[in-house]
């Protein structure tokens, strides 16, 4: 067990820690203990370059500002989508940003707020957060898994990110389970985002629905979208599970044992025996992570067995924001 | 580009590089440039349990120890299979040793030789060589994998290796690039070492021979194992390739292929984008690694696309022995 490890901080004193995301730039103030004491959000206007991001970004850090002295603001973290070079501060083709390529974020935002600033990419950030405050803290090292609409993550190693010689380490969702299988939205077979990120479980389990033979008991996720298969989502599969239904069951089951797949091949390279999964995903009921570590333990080596776990994670939405903080922290 | 180091040395000093295969173990003095300057080898007696092993690795390296004074020997490096703990010595579960489970190799060579004795895993070991005399010399970070009758490997990061929090980490072989399947040595289904590994060639080879239909020029593979398809082996297929022929060069292109499946998976993790190529099949022709290079590039992430190369190993048989001594150079 990692005792919990509390920052040497002065009094008052605090961090601000940014997530960037595609539709929202969100900030808190966040203390030597990683707790927020305060939040602020705005949109990030990803559509309209990197100049607007940067105003919705000190937007948001001025607003916090107002109400705490910046005199007590040790710095600025801040989480991004893309490949992050965390030395230079310059951020890489974040997906879903317009007329970004490559920006030098950090000294963006240093021109307008005299602070330090510090950038790491958001899915490494929120593996810190994890590490540092929350399921991964009794962890050394472990894989961060952000199971949501994609699968992304981040290594953490001795207590620190891993972002590879490039920036771009922790790509777990791009590892393929299937060299001729489904068509990644990257342009690679077999992916398992393309397996398990939310919408291939949605329109999985509107197919299924769609085209299994009438009779039966009906599938729960039926009556709890009131019949319109449009509004199948996980979490309306999740429930479904939670009452035991079962098509939502093998859903989920079959995704975990799937990620387990892209696991063990991860652990076997990296010899990294713990997984902490986030994410929307994560709030499922405990036996897709089960089903999770079942696969990981079925398929690993047998002199990596030892230690296998999966935990689920524990910051949930904020840790982007602690893991942004913690950059600094 | 990195410049070649030499270790600072004095003059006739020299370190015994150990190479413990499941068949013989090799060992060499080899000099600060990272030269051999003589060899000496055993049987392993893998089969008769550790003290035996033991008593023939002390055998090469007395034997070595006659002709170089002992005065001018800085230590023992050993490169051996198995999951190796670097830091005390402990060699857990080699395959292919009898009786072995967990042993403390380091202190057991070190109670008859007076000499400092550092070990690591033997991929590990020919990782290093290539990272500092061999083809890795211009890369700060690669893959080194070794694909012969298993498929093995190292990773180096920053010119050092890594072996991650149990020692066990550089199992390429152990990717999964397709989860359905064929099964594994490992127990696992769909690990590359399963479609790649010598044996595998040469039985799919056979396999192909032995259905087609008559008709057409026959391959020269039939002819350069004059009719004997047990003949078979990768070094028949790759001079047949050489020579043009089409099924050998189809087989190999698609275990190019198929190789880099596994590393574009292992790259979008770790964000390293060179693999040196050592091992037995290392020396197939050039098309093979270019297949596996046009692999890799067609299914990496975009982001790390930049820089990929699949280069050939430079040292061959000789890497175990230099990389074990670079242990301790």
């Amino acid at each position: 067990m990692v005792e919990r490890e509390e920052t040497m901080m002065r009094p008052g004193a605090f961090v601000i820690g940014v997530d960037l995301g595609a539709t929202t730039v969100k900030a808190g103030v966040v203390d030597g203990t990683g707790a927020i004491l305060a939040q602020a959000s705005a949109d990030a206007a990803a559509s309209k370059g990197p100049d607007a991001v940067v105003r919705q970004i000190t937007g948001v850090i001025n607003e916090l500002l107002t109400k705490h002295p910046i005199a007590d603001c040790l710095g600025i973290g801040i989480g991004s989508p893309g490949v992050v070079s965390s030395e230079d501060g310059v951020v890489r083709h974040p997906p879903n940003f317009t007329d970004w390529g490559e920006y030098d974020l950090a000294a963006a935002i240093r021109s307008s707020v005299s602070l330090t600033v510090v950038i790491a990419n958001d899915a490494n950030a929120a593996a810190m957060a994890e590490a540092h405050y929350g399921a991964g803290k009794d962890f050394k090292d472990f894989l961060f898994v952000i199971w949501g609409t994609g699968v992304g993550g981040g290594i953490i190693l001795d207590r620190k990110i891993y972002a590879g010689p490039y920036g771009g380490a922790g790509e777990i969702g791009h590892v393929t389970i299937d060299y001729r299988g489904r068509l990644c939205g990257c342009g690679n077979r077999g992916c398992i985002e393309s397996y398990i990120g939310q919408r291939y479980l949605s329109d999985r389990t509107r197919e299924i629905l769609e085209t299994r033979p009438r009779g039966g008991a009906p599938s729960k996720i039926i009556e709890l979208v009131g019949g319109d298969l449009r509004k199948i989502e996980p979490v309306i599969i999740a429930r479904a599970a939670q009452q035991g239904d079962t098509l939502a069951r093998e859903i989920f089951a079959e995704a975990g044992d799937l990620l387990g797949v892209a696991l063990a091949s991860v652990m076997n390279v990296i010899d990294v025996r713990v997984a902490v999964i986030g994410g929307g995903i994560s709030a499922a009921p405990d036996f897709v992570l089960n089903a999770v570590e079942a696969s990981v333990k079925a398929r690993i080596l047998t002199p990596h067995k030892a230690g296998v776990r999966i935990v689920r994670a524990s910051l949930g939405n904020t840790a982007g924001i602690i893991g942004a903080a913690a950059l600094i922290l």
